[in-house]
């Protein structure tokens, strides 16, 4: 692998990310994949991060231990109901948000890729088809990026930091789909819905699970993971 | 306590911090603080952390697990020597220096004010007296609130995010402990060695133990830490 350039690849096993890896690979990057167990209730996301991982060729995945739910207060990591069946395009930003959660995540992904000396972090953010996050917009990664060039050693020796790349960042979830689809990503291996069962079976009613099926729907293919269930589209 | 402005104060156990939570008590805050067990070796820290916490009556004190260790590039978390006797005024960023610490702390610290609603962060970083980390100026400190402002509900449903307040940040280590002295802080309680002894004894002779020496000596005060040892001054 010498030669290629480093990058820390934000995995959490969803479909976002698991396409922006292929597409780190796919430009030749030397993928150091970063996932978090962070008491999110669908472990199974790592499950499927861990698969994409080796199914891509990653020179190491990690998953680092941290623990949101001493903060409480959101329904990805508290014992609040996620809500089913609710419009995805509604106004306002959903119970499933985690308070900083990016913030927390690609400052983590800042010191590996500090101690790696990797001049990339990629993270499959999304500000088109999204659930109203306000850690997805490119304003936050944009700022992100200058506090992150003040913050280190390469960005005070060299003036130059670690630069976010987030390649999904204006596609539509159809576009997304149809790009990993030509780089021969298994979205059989990806979770996206928020309460799935044990063995990783999508709800199919709460946000994420809808923005996923529209984003099929619109690509013209049908979603592996739903045919692996049997589940119906809702 | 109601009433009270509540503020996460990022409390590490060392004199500054120790400092910075004294005047957040002063000036009226409710504080939550929050303390990290990365995996530092001088864990002694959080014992400090906990006295200091009960001395300052605060509402509550949370410390988190995060293990640094997985990425490993310091002396802080690494087994590499911690330098002794070195020149504190060299030029440079020391091997101590944690990969993005402060953008971690800052970033859990985000989201447990986001969660309590907490309009203030507190932290103790000093761009004076200080061992040249680059996530200790104020030019970093104030990108992080941009970002913070971008990154949570609070910021974009009010425009208002939370702020960073820094209140060392150009002081010297002289007027800190003055300062902290006033307001009752007992410096016994306090750890600013990087190689402590199991007991909490600083080795006296890193670069922490000078500032701290030359702080204590500028003040005019002995420091209790030192009188309690038993240690001479280097």
């Amino acid at each position: 692998m010498g030669g290629e350039r480093r990058a820390v690849v934000l995995l959490s096993g969803g479909l976002d990310s698991a396409t922006v890896l292929a597409i780190a690979r796919a430009e030749g990057r030397e993928v150091f994949a970063l996932s978090f167990r962070y008491g999110q209730r669908h472990a199974v996301e790592l499950d499927c991060a861990a698969r994409l991982a080796a199914a891509q060729g990653v020179r190491r995945h990690a998953v680092l231990d941290i623990d949101l739910r001493a903060f409480g207060g959101s329904a990805l990591t508290d014992d609040i109901d996620v809500p089913h069946g609710a419009d995805p395009g509604r106004e306002g930003i959903p119970v499933t948000y985690v308070p900083a959660r990016n913030t927390i995540f690609l400052s983590f992904a800042l010191a590996w890729a500090e101690v790696l000396e990797a001049p990339e972090i990629w993270i499959g953010v999304n500000a088109l088809d999204y659930s109203g996050y306000p850690d997805c917009r490119p304003e936050f990664i944009a700022s992100f990026e200058q506090t992150a060039r003040l913050a280190t050693r390469v960005g005070v020796e060299t003036g130059q930091g670690v630069k976010i790349q987030a390649p999904l960042m204006s596609l539509s979830k159809s576009v997304i789909i149809g790009r990993g689809l030509e780089l021969g990503v298994d979205y059989a291996d990806t979770s996206s819905c928020y309460d799935p069962g044990p063995d990783g079976r999508p709800c199919a009613s709460c946000d994420s699970c809808q923005i996923r099926a529209r984003g099929f729907a619109q690509a013209g293919v049908a979603d592996p993971l739903l045919r692996r269930f049997g589940v119906e589209r809702p």
